[in-house]
């Protein structure tokens, strides 16, 4: 079969031609639909230094992906081929203190498809029957290959409890632009969004913020204050890793409010705890990846109900082949998801 | 001033010339712009039980309203004639445990102005400061009436936590409409509605309820299971006080759902505690008026970001002086809010 | 080996001599240190209603116990031969939506080992690796047998987050018993208990009650508002599945106060709404089992840390030969956690 | 009336003859018993930089007192001269958003008595009927003077949830020892406590915490490993303000763990928010003075319920004229709380 791979510890990639997995007796083998392009792929081709540190080569990766179970293992009773599924590609191990009370999704020994075990760029993807998740037809293929990315977006939206909040999203990459979209849905009153990429504030009125804020142009923080009567926005989901956004992302931020932080940051942050957490009694809060399913169950919810409209965040689909052009596309910046087609 | 008078312990009112209230330091005198009419002025005027046991004639009764100021205490620096304003009119002790942590709404020695004290079905309502709550200009007089009971519907909803839920509302009255409406605007995914008159089953496919039904013809509980893939909703807004509608709400719940109860029961509900709390982990909330001001703040966010509309709902106006044809049209069942104009 | 068995549908028990459960690849053998004796296994010995409804004789009954590992299937990675554990005997299906979402105990398929699978009133015990729980050897065998109904209170305890509350506690069997400890060591300030058994009473005495009312004497709402200002206390868990102490409990609720349903009640039960949940806002939680395994974790680090002492609950100990001794003894009510020894 | 008096913009204070304050209608005169001294006063005496930029002499500071009623004004209902109170000091506008929803101890426009206005370290107070908290008899005058400082643990230890949970205290001032005994009383199963300094660490040891460590000779965060089985504790309250103690508490806290941030910090602290905030899902939650009034209730009712003894703390007592020497011997660090009497 075709699969994308990092052949060697060295920036690059390669499109090879690998063996069709071999399942166990727990497995499913899934004929990849569709996939789409993670920033963390883009970080794995460029080989930074995470990826340095994190990956052991040869691996094919991707991580973002849905298809139709094309063989199943022998104990596996719950799925039949020809299903149409998803996966959780973080896998838990199910045994530690985090795993056995319920908290998957921060188990403390977690292992990543796409990242540590081989992915989804490619024909064909082994999974183990636990993780899969069962997509509804009127769901495509295309919104498929997003729903990891689409459950960063609700996990962190959900973590922020929105509903009936003013909210500001620091950063519109997709997980931002996602978050847009789904901080209304779950009941945002208004819903402010700032970034420093032309294309990325054009993306985000399409994603109906209220208002896009530049933040290279002017202080976010201020703009938000005029907005909501001086006190500043209940709920800031920071989704940039900037330190900049970061420090004024306090300042938008009212009395007692919620900062959900999401994005990566480059480097260490200096915050002023006294002003910024402390006198405001400021509620930050971690998240990472999605809930094991909670979060699952409730972005499908999201998309059958038809609250949850993410067409104009898929800008450009390739063959697998092309993979190379279109990490070209993601480096720029200026693209939303990018879906792959084995 | 002119003013709507229950004179004595018996069914009916009086349309009387009162004087101008006379203010103390710490009020205000309102013009009554527009007073809206809820089920309990019903009571009031048919003299049931509840008249009976709670109001001492005479009284000027109405609990509904906005208006404008026309006069000011000593003491008030807040507010200033002219302004634009309604106001909550459960009255709390201040000195009570529940007033002391911020509980007003449930204050152990609540009086209740237009019940225990005089109302707003009349030319000026007397109303303490600290009752007050200012309104943007944006919001019409007609809206301005229905904020009381608008409130109880957020106040509600707000206690389900609806956001990314399915929600099921048993009774379509003003309250129960209104909830379908803020059930939509805090993020709920899919909101149902049953009831039993054909007025009110109409309206709740106005407030687009995402399914209405028939509860004389239908099993509410199977229904909503055949749209929840047969797991039942995840909340359950009570809104009839019926202990049919009250006990199919269980079966409609799922396991660990929550059931808000708000509806008024004539007489005590025999409920199985086994099946339908302890082994599905039900969860269940009282619900009584609105928090004092937290679901004022919220309820004119919504309004104000243009996520609630209340149009469709107010139904009828009448002026003041037609008070008894808007009651007998209440009588009927078939109307939504019904705005007075003294 | 030996079991205590019911053999077909009627009332009455059997001692009998049984092969040792052969064990599948995701089981494990344990041999039985100790085993306690449920009210449930009380009904299923009597044959009740519930029983003759529920259990498929022949079936092997009891469902609270520890031992040691004498045998792992070849799948079995974390736990060895010769380990402490006991083990959750509610069997989740893991492929539900309660279970896809980690409330694995209100699992829509659950079965449970002792009443649909053979248990534990056995030498041997064969019980599949998930459900596992490794018992610090600081906990002794007698402990060990209790933490099935232990974990009761500990969870439903857990749900009144009693922290810094008043709590009542209706009905002192031994989950009753067991959440008077329970209440304490989780920080409630006071803890009051009501029963109507002598024994009882004494008991709840002995597990250091703050106060302890006859309920067959007094009206235990008026002495808990006399203790607590008038006002109530903050939480109630409802233990007895008495309908007059549950009529009883909301009147002795605050305002805004929890009632957390655990105890099983005979029939329906006539509930005031208005006044008791609507009016008041009251809390109502429904309690079943034990989370899987957030309570075992909190339960023995409850125990680890010396923060509970159970020793006076465990009243008696018998052979498993004793059985029919046991389960008289326990008929009369006279008894708090008996034990058995095979 | 003696007073000690902020005369100038300089280091130093004056013990002053005063007049005796002159109350208003919503006013009550108290008469002094015992006042406490806070870090703050050390500040306001030794005029750094916090204190020049806040504080208009000429002022009567102290904050933190209890005292009998001896005059009130003529609106005073619930309050008589010779009645034993104490008061929450920080006076909140009762107009702004967060008043308006409950929230008046992050009042946005909060004014301090003892910094901003007149305070407690004089023979008599006026403070504002609002303000006031009746104090049972059984509560010393001793324990009345600490009820300011000790709400501040309260409320830290309330915010960090510790009912059931291992918790370590990072800083042994006397809001530090107040947690430890607090966190115990509301349920935490372990606390640990960490300083730099062996007295505080010997007050820890009395407080009973569970065990005591010397952040200048380990690195608390792989002790806290140690004892919790490689996973960290539940829980961290930070009351040193040391940011060496900050970034390790991040190390010391479990996957999911919550910081209780309440120490004032002297200068901005680097954060590595990627490792200790987001992939862990950390949650942080600033802490400021006391929720007015629910935590003086819940800390009276931990009082008066015998669950709260702090005596230990209490280590030193001085008339009111020897207000140097006890801010002598608060700077040195070796005391505990130091009691005033005027």
């Amino acid at each position: 079969m075709k699969a994308i791979q990092k052949p060697s510890a060295e920036a690059g990639f390669k499109l090879i031609e690998a063996e069709k997995p071999v399942i166990g007796p727990d497995d499913v083998l899934i004929k990849v639909s569709t996939a789409s392009i993670c920033g963390t792929d883009l970080h794995i081709t460029q080989w930074d230094q995470w990826s340095a540190s994190r990956i052991k080569p040869p691996l094919i990766y991707g991580h973002e992906f849905c298809g139709i179970i094309s063989e199943i293992g022998k104990n596996v009773e719950n799925y039949h081929v020809g299903d149409y599924v998803s996966a959780e590609m973080h896998l838990p191990c199910r045994t530690c203190y985090q795993c056995m009370t319920g908290h998957f999704h921060i188990c403390e020994n977690c292992k990543i498809f796409g990242i540590d075990l081989n992915g989804c760029f490619a024909e064909f993807v082994k999974i183990p029957q636990w993780q899969l998740v069962r997509i509804p037809k009127t769901i495509s293929p295309e919104y498929g290959a997003c729903l990891d990315s689409l459950g960063n977006a609700v996990h962190a939206v959900s973590k922020g409890e929105v509903s009936g909040k003013t909210v500001l999203i620091t950063g519109c990459g997709p997980v931002g632009l996602f978050a847009i979209k789904v901080a209304k849905a779950l009941g945002a009153t208004r819903v402010f969004a700032s970034d420093i990429s032309p294309y990325r504030m054009e993306m985000a009125h399409k994603a109906q913020a209220d208002q896009v804020f530049d933040a290279s142009k002017v202080t976010v923080s201020d703009e938000v204050k005029k907005l909501t009567k001086g006190r500043g926005v209940d709920v800031v989901l920071e989704m940039s890793g900037s330190s900049i956004a970061i420090k004024d992302a306090f300042k938008a931020l009212r009395l007692a409010g919620t900062l959900v932080m999401f994005g990566i940051c480059g480097s260490p942050v200096e915050l002023n705890l006294n002003e910024d957490i402390i006198f405001k009694e400021t509620r930050i809060i971690g998240c990472n990846g999605r809930e094991i399913f909670k979060t699952w169950y409730l972005m499908l919810e999201l998309l059958e109900s038809g609250q949850l409209d993410i067409d104009f965040i898929i800008t450009h689909q390739f063959p697998l082949e092309a993979f190379g052009k279109a990490i070209e596309l993601i480096a720029t910046g200026n693209s939303g998801k990018v879906i792959l087609t084995p």
